[in-house]
């Protein structure tokens, strides 16, 4: 398996973008990556997006965006895992280049979301969870991660303030972010007093939806001679799993096996220990999944998650930086291109170029990507050479 | 690149299934291929789906259908290019398999149509085509394609029943394939006074849907040793191409430039030569697509496509074996899932098992799956060692 660089990046600001079509959107992100790169075109396209089909009447993105882009002829294709959608582009993507069958990969991640009027979006959403034996009982999605988040609290006796870190380190490190949708900084008050969507989940323990799209170019590494300054990134550890798609038939709502299997796989591929990774963009759609994400990776015992906000360990200067351009929560969720911002954010961080939230002397970043309540989970691994 | 070998293939009969869900079509097709291939299980699953979304409010399949086949824990995607999706996802999982990360792959075509009422899949069919410039001014899928017919007609002089060997023969052959949707032979009168459907299409130019799955298990071909007595099916050359989404964008709307290009690559990756080719599955979603597939690769000249029907040479004994099954025209077009059913169909070819419309010592058959108009066209070429 050849080793993958990543040549390029590419994002717009995630925000009600009504000004800007489908095409637009993903089309602005993949040319910011080709001019990254330097490059004008590539062997490939793969393109992540969950709700085109539904939301915006238009499926087959891999040919859609080729034909936008300007790269008639070329292998495109669309791949879909719910939230974890971008993701599941990039490994894509990954495998083609890695196979040798194909010498250079454009990975876009897109969603255009707010056109629709709001309750048609919710039950896009739904469409994650499934829909024989969870939707078709009426519960939304941000439901059944409240049904998650409320059992956690039971079993582990913590209070609802107790995830306000998370909440407060995520708008904290957007404001640095002009790429990010929210740009304010919120107090545990403001948290705590927050509009309430599905009891516990309130508004700010919740992601905001909305129009995004982020893009890298990846190639052979050995293609890749220098860089004029900028490190070498190379994808050193790939690996997706998946866990029952229905929270009910899981062994353990309480714990995200397949973020603990990918990420083990990753370790392993990556050759690294846990504590090896300087930063992890992990996806905080809701606050209780950036708990059991931190103890599935093995950043904190079962149970036990909240306490790393709780003591100060998540920042850019933390133990185990996390969300450092704001993470689902502020940089905002366009779902299935929330996987590609979290490469994309990571590449940002391992080049230095994060200003107030860099992350100092980071060289080996993780992302994580998760599609629905933790039935499709991916991790990568980003390390600077 | 390693090769790969096709080690079990599984199809359901194409129809209307109103008492199976959309987990059980994806899973008996799973499971009969599992059973072929005579394993429990696989190192992962990609599956091929267009309309799941929006017709079954389903969206994750890759997870969705690991969870119900007892995969849990492995690698599992969907891979979506409108119609193409079926082969599209065959792709992957032969790009997977073939860069050393993975040691197999189960693949799955499933598309569950018929609990719609009819306007609801005109409109999802619609997403094939390109939202903004052509489903916006009112035209249907089939009315693309019917723009398509009517200016090959003009242009080069064919009459309406000159299609209809194509049609005839797909019948004829379906007949002797128990997963065929339609099992009655037509005649050239019938042809002609079939209900018309959007002119010059009528419903015996036109492929019916329906809810069908079919799965294949692919290996690394250097792993399988002796297959007890059945012919080794290795995947000689693959490839992928594009064309603009939109018909009127195209250079010239009646050549398949991306059914050109890909089987152009393709039969220099098999190292073969369009002759020696003994059996072709086209994507015969219409008529005049038969006429477009033959001429850009290379069987007829361009405006002769016909001609092979009307001189007799696309039977099983022809020069040019199309649609042994059934095609899409009989067999049925499930539309997600029609790729992997040309794949199995071709293997059957290949282990000699078709019976009547067994084409005599097939030993290099070529599938040909179609997204859109021609926007998406991927070729595989399969070879019996």
């Amino acid at each position: 398996m050849r080793q993958v660089a990543i040549l390029g990046i590419g994002q717009i600001k995630v925000d009600e973008h009504w000004d800007l079509s489908l095409r637009e959107l993903g089309g602005n992100a993949a040319f910011a990556a080709l001019q990254d790169a330097g490059m004008d075109k590539v062997d490939s396209l793969f393109v992540g997006n969950m709700l085109s089909p539904m939301v915006s009447g238009q499926n087959q993105l891999g040919t859609f965006f080729s034909d936008w882009i300007g790269l008639w002829d070329h292998e495109s294709v669309k791949v879909e895992a719910a939230c974890a959608s971008g993701a599941a582009a990039f490994r894509a993507g990954l495998m083609a280049v890695s196979s040798a069958d194909i010498e250079s990969a454009l990975i876009v991640g897109v969603e255009k979301m707010t056109d629709k009027a709001g309750h048609d979006v919710t039950a896009a959403l739904a469409t994650a969870a499934d829909a024989d034996y969870e939707v078709e009982q009426g519960i939304s999605f941000v439901g059944i991660n409240a049904l998650i988040m409320r059992r956690y609290m039971h079993e582990y006796g913590w209070k609802h303030e107790d995830f306000a870190p998370f909440s407060i380190n995520a708008h904290a490190n957007a404001v640095h972010n002009p790429y990010a949708r929210l740009h304010e900084k919120i107090t545990v008050e403001r948290f705590e007093k927050s509009s309430m969507v599905a009891t516990p989940i309130n508004l700010l323990d919740a992601s905001p939806i909305g129009d995004g799209a982020a893009a890298v170019i990846i190639v052979p590494a050995e293609k890749v001679a220098s860089l004029k300054g900028k490190p070498k990134i190379t994808v050193a550890g790939s690996a997706s799993a998946t866990d029952s798609i229905a929270v009910h038939s899981r062994k353990d709502p309480l714990f995200l096996s397949a973020a603990y299997l990918s990420s083990k796989k990753a370790y392993e591929l990556a050759n690294v220990e846990r504590q090896d990774i300087d930063i992890f963009e992990l996806h905080d759609a809701f606050s209780i999944m950036t708990a059991l994400s931190l103890e599935a990776c093995g950043f904190a015992e079962r149970g036990q998650g909240v306490r790393l906000g709780l003591d100060d360990e998540i920042g850019p200067n933390g133990r185990v930086p996390v969300c450092t351009r704001g993470g689902l929560k502020a940089r905002g969720h366009p779902v299935g291109a929330t996987g590609m911002y979290q490469i994309v954010e990571v590449v940002q961080q391992l080049r230095g170029e994060c200003g107030n939230t860099q992350v100092d002397g980071a060289k080996i970043g993780m992302a994580q990507n998760i599609g629905g309540s933790g039935a499709t989970i991916l991790t990568h691994i980003l390390r600077a050479e």
